[in-house]
């Protein structure tokens, strides 16, 4: 299958293209590097050093013995994405070329602003591309399970059947409430997809996928050239990746106020296998359908107590030390997230979540210096409400 | 009060400003004059006549007795919207500032873009200006009943009790189905000024306006330096406006398909009602409230035939001629959208929809050269599959 894949410079972007390619499949990517000009806007860089497209792509053409087809490009610019679509004339699009951070997106009206268009736009361009250019294409877009937010009701995948007045409504859309600039970006996105499926029978998966950890899949090997990138700043680090870091340099973890938020997780290695299995199992034409991707609900301070003990054995003490929390959100809460449609495709969830925070941090542990050399971005400084100010220990 | 409009030289904005000025209330306004800009680029202009804002000034101050203070801008530059909001101070902000066209969206991808970034960062850097300089401020925020789509369900305004697997979600946010990128560009930022009242206790009202018609609010009297602008090209102009305008010049009424769709309508007069009645009672800190705001729901065809007997009692003989239809939506469907909150507030529906209609040709008739002269946009083009090809009649 030719699979293009939006942001392929990207943590996940660069680990899909190896895992596609090493499958079987022709890949191709776009790119325009803005995850790393945000990320040095947030005054971090990536633990992992990894390299620049044009050291990755030779390395990954000695690697797969495959040339990486690639474009650098902005996605907002509708002529470059019609221009890509109609060079490499895709059969799947996987959409990971958005700006994907919260904490980004509430620094300021210029930061929402910016969020939402670059994601709004971004995926309508993807949209109209293929509906003018290959309108066989099938969509993999990436949402995430915040779209949803923490409903007092289970969570069923995209749709439910409601009732009002005692007249049903069949596959009503399922109330989002998300909880930055940034999740409301993926909702909106969400709703044009829908529009589009719906008015021009195109066809596309929509992912709500859980909080991704790790660093690195099998695809990989051992070419350090081939290495994705890991973050740990507060704008573009995931909760166990941050934590893991904080590990390796003896910092203590830090969950946001009461840690007791619930998400669902996954490896990395796990968002390579679901992603694929939506690309290969693709919806009909004109279907929008969505996937609740993820491993396992958990609470977030019982993965800072699994990772402690992890670390532990590995010879890094570290305690567990709650930070005030910089969002608004609830902090206790119901959480029951449906995620069967992935399971019933095939997907085999890892499971053991420990042995892959082992790997993990025995990864961290060579890159230490690089974590401590930033590690004034482990506290976070973006609020909620606005103010820019660190917050304390409680 | 201090009320702010953004879109002051529009069709409601210019109107508005006049009625709350004669209540009494002291209004400034910003518009960056992309409506004129728009309707231009569709081909055509407003069937009447209407001055420049630098003539519309000197006669509201005549009229009035009162500078209304206005800034030139784009709602898009935050820092605009700042210095607007630092020198006025209002108390109310009412959006009436965005692009109102579902034709105009749907052109191209680049349409589509344009409409749902204008329209979603507006409404954000008004929220952002209104967090950082006039917390209190109670914004008004003009959505459309377009937003609900047609369910096959009672629309609620705005949420309703849901319940999943037994379980039940309070206050849940009712599904919308909007109809094209600009109706879905109202969602967005209706999701958006929602956020924005629960993480920082801003308080809105989000009207879903119904579809609006008429040509005079008497607060204009006869000055033909204050009437505001009525557009009956496919993309600015609404079903009645255009029936009207069509009337007038002898030219058919086209209803869509079958015709059967119907519509919350509202005559101007009855807007400027709901918009003040809003503005005088405002929500509370936090509270984000939706109310839908329209007179009666009507079959299109129904008021097609309306017209025709109207216009035929002027001497005006006029057909009824269905054209295909150029949009994606059901042309025969179950509508029952709830409107309880503005007749609560005091709302009194102006119901003889008929003299709305005969004041409307009254005026029109004086036009009738100006509709002549571009009466090649009575036949839309714009498609929802991407075609730009005429309609024919059925």
């Amino acid at each position: 299958m030719k699979i293009l894949i939006a942001g392929v410079d990207g943590y996940l972007g660069w680990s899909l293209a190896q895992h596609l390619t090493a499958r079987g499949h022709k890949v191709a990517g776009v790119d325009n590097f803005s995850r790393r000009v945000w990320v040095e806007e947030m005054g971090s860089w990536s633990a992992i050093p990894i390299c620049l497209m044009k050291e990755r792509l030779p390395a990954f053409k000695k690697r797969f013995g495959r040339e990486l087809r690639f474009w650098e490009g902005d996605l907002r610019d509708y002529d470059l994405v019609e221009r890509v679509f109609r060079e490499f004339q895709p059969d799947a699009v996987v959409h990971l070329g958005e700006c994907p951070s919260a904490p980004y997106s509430m620094m300021s009206a210029k930061h929402a602003a910016f969020v939402q268009t670059n994601n709004i736009v971004g995926t309508l361009n993807l949209i109209f591309a293929m509906r003018d250019i290959c309108p066989q294409a099938h969509l993999v877009k990436l949402g995430t399970m915040g779209e949803y937010g923490t409903p007092p009701v289970d969570i069923p995948e995209g749709f439910f059947d409601a009732e009002f007045r005692g007249k049903k409504y069949p596959k009503a859309v399922f109330p989002r409430q998300a909880g930055s600039w940034y999740h409301w970006s993926k909702v909106h996105s969400s709703n044009n997809i829908m529009f589009a499926c719906k008015i021009w029978g195109l066809r596309a998966t929509d992912i709500m996928q859980g909080v991704v950890f790790g660093t690195r899949i099998d695809a990989m090997g051992n070419d350090k050239q081939l290495l994705t990138r890991l973050d740990f700043d507060q704008a573009f680090g995931t909760a166990i990746n941050r934590f893991c870091c904080q590990a390796v340099i003896g910092h203590p973890l830090t969950p946001f106020g009461k840690g007791h938020q619930k998400r669902g997780f996954l490896p990395l290695r796990d968002s390579m296998q679901c992603l694929t299995l939506a690309l290969e199992n693709p919806s009909r034409n004109g279907e929008y359908r969505v996937f609740n991707q993820f491993e396992e609900v958990y609470d977030i301070t019982e993965l800072a107590l699994k990772i402690k003990k992890v670390a532990g054995g590995l010879g890094l003490p570290v305690e567990v030390r709650n930070l005030e929390n910089p969002r608004k959100e609830m902090e206790e809460h119901y959480y029951n997230p449906d995620h069967r449609h992935l399971l019933d495709l095939g997907y085999r969830p890892t499971h053991d979540i420990e042995t892959e925070m082992e790997v993990m941090l025995l990864d961290l542990m060579k890159c230490r210096d690089r974590i401590e050399a930033k590690k004034d971005v482990l506290i976070p400084d973006v609020q909620w409400d606005g103010r820019r100010e660190k917050v304390r220990f409680v």
